[in-house]
């Protein structure tokens, strides 16, 4: 899996809430590999409640003396910044690098490098990162908690590795026939119940076709409506004993 | 703007963290109105640490009894779950609800809703959502902070909005014919400092080209390496006082 080769590399890190809240997004993201470097001590009881069911990937962290050993290993280095200067025209968004991390992280390592809470990355630092990251933010307010920038990209990486499957429909967008059937039985209710009358039904149809083609029916949402349509025509007393018609009593109709 | 007219409603929120973190990510994604469903209560202190430069955002929430009342005037009402369930099968992630969230804000209100950091939304509140969001994740931590899940909605929505410009380059791909100068100089350096033999120089120049080929060159990038290769031919001994060649001191290549 090319995200099992992506360290999230946290340099001298000083609240232990946010190296917790780290790990958490790291699993949100199926990450797993994180490292800590220069280490200037953190609230460890912090890390763990922010952690919450992520522990597993604090006490897993490796500690290294520099940045330079913590990405020794590492082809591709990403540094994240907010800072303007030399380096920021060559920044591109954790949208535009991730599939250039994924690619990489399929032959080796890659390492997401994020700075210190109170002052980022120094220059010697960024030269260590072969590609810089810049999050897109307001001009006004361009500067991201650690933890939450470190979520932005881990989400990015999770997202581009297509390894999440959205939900489906339970059914599938009715036919047009079955929606036909559909409007068939809601004009004969509507005319039963006296809601319009002959002369505007065609109108009033039209209104209640757009209202219902706004967003995608599925075959359920359809068969709801259908259900709809029957009890109140049912209720109106036109249907009751006519075996021959659509209508039926709402128990028949589960 | 769109970005105006978009709410963040916290359900019930535990943690003055987390209201303050949402606080910090809104600023950062160009959102300003929060409002606070059936407040609990939560550490003002630790909201306003973790708000950091986005306190405005802070004093100027404002409060309802209920998440009805919270969402009244909005007509998109788009309610974050990581739970499964009947809805499940209608939610979609972020991304996909984003041009949808920026398009009913150019004329109504929108709400975005969090649910409480312990138990998140329930089935009362998630009937008033019109929209059900659901932010990608692993299956195994489907969990997210609640202030993190904030953070993703509200970088989708700045990112559809499409109000970030990314830095460009200070100059523009450098164009082949000085890319080709910058060739024939390299290759007079290698041949004069004795790097290549005749005999091997088109092989090693094409590998050469192919290494600063890899990433794009900048106008400003050909300088450079042109500068670097000017200097070493320099250096070699063979550019001294000859004005009629390309090389020159490197107090002059400015």
């Amino acid at each position: 899996m090319s995200l099992d080769n992506i360290r999230i590399v946290m340099v001298e890190p000083l609240y232990g809430g946010n190296v917790g809240s780290v790990c958490r997004a790291m699993a949100n993201m199926g990450l797993r590999d994180l490292a800590i470097a220069s280490p200037r001590g953190f609230d460890m009881d912090e890390a763990r409640m922010m952690a919450c069911h992520a522990t597993h990937i604090l006490d897993a962290r490796t500690v290294y003396g520099t940045l330079a050993e913590a990405v020794a290993d590492c082809g591709l280095v990403m540094g994240a910044t907010a800072r303007t200067g030399l380096y920021r025209a060559h920044a591109r968004t954790p949208r535009e690098w991730a599939p250039r991390a994924l690619s990489s992280a399929r032959t080796g390592k890659v390492a997401m490098v994020f700075g210190r809470e109170d002052n980022g990355l120094s220059n010697n630092e960024l030269a260590l990162c072969t590609q810089i990251i810049q999050i897109p933010t307001t001009a006004e307010f361009p500067s991201l908690n650690v933890a939450q920038a470190a979520m932005i990209c881990c989400y990015e990486l999770f997202v581009a590795a297509g390894r999440y499957e959205g939900p489906d429909e339970k059914t599938g967008e009715a036919p047009s026939a079955l929606r036909e059937r559909m409007f068939d039985i809601w004009r004969e209710t509507l005319l039963a119940v006296g809601f319009m009358k002959d002369d505007k039904t065609d109108h009033m149809m039209m209104g209640l076709r757009r209202i219902l083609s706004r967003g995608m029916l599925t075959v359920d949402d359809v068969h709801i409506l259908m259900g709809m349509a029957r009890q109140a025509l049912w209720a109106a007393g036109r249907g009751g004993g006519d075996e021959s018609s659509d209508v039926v009593p709402p128990d028949a109709d589960g």
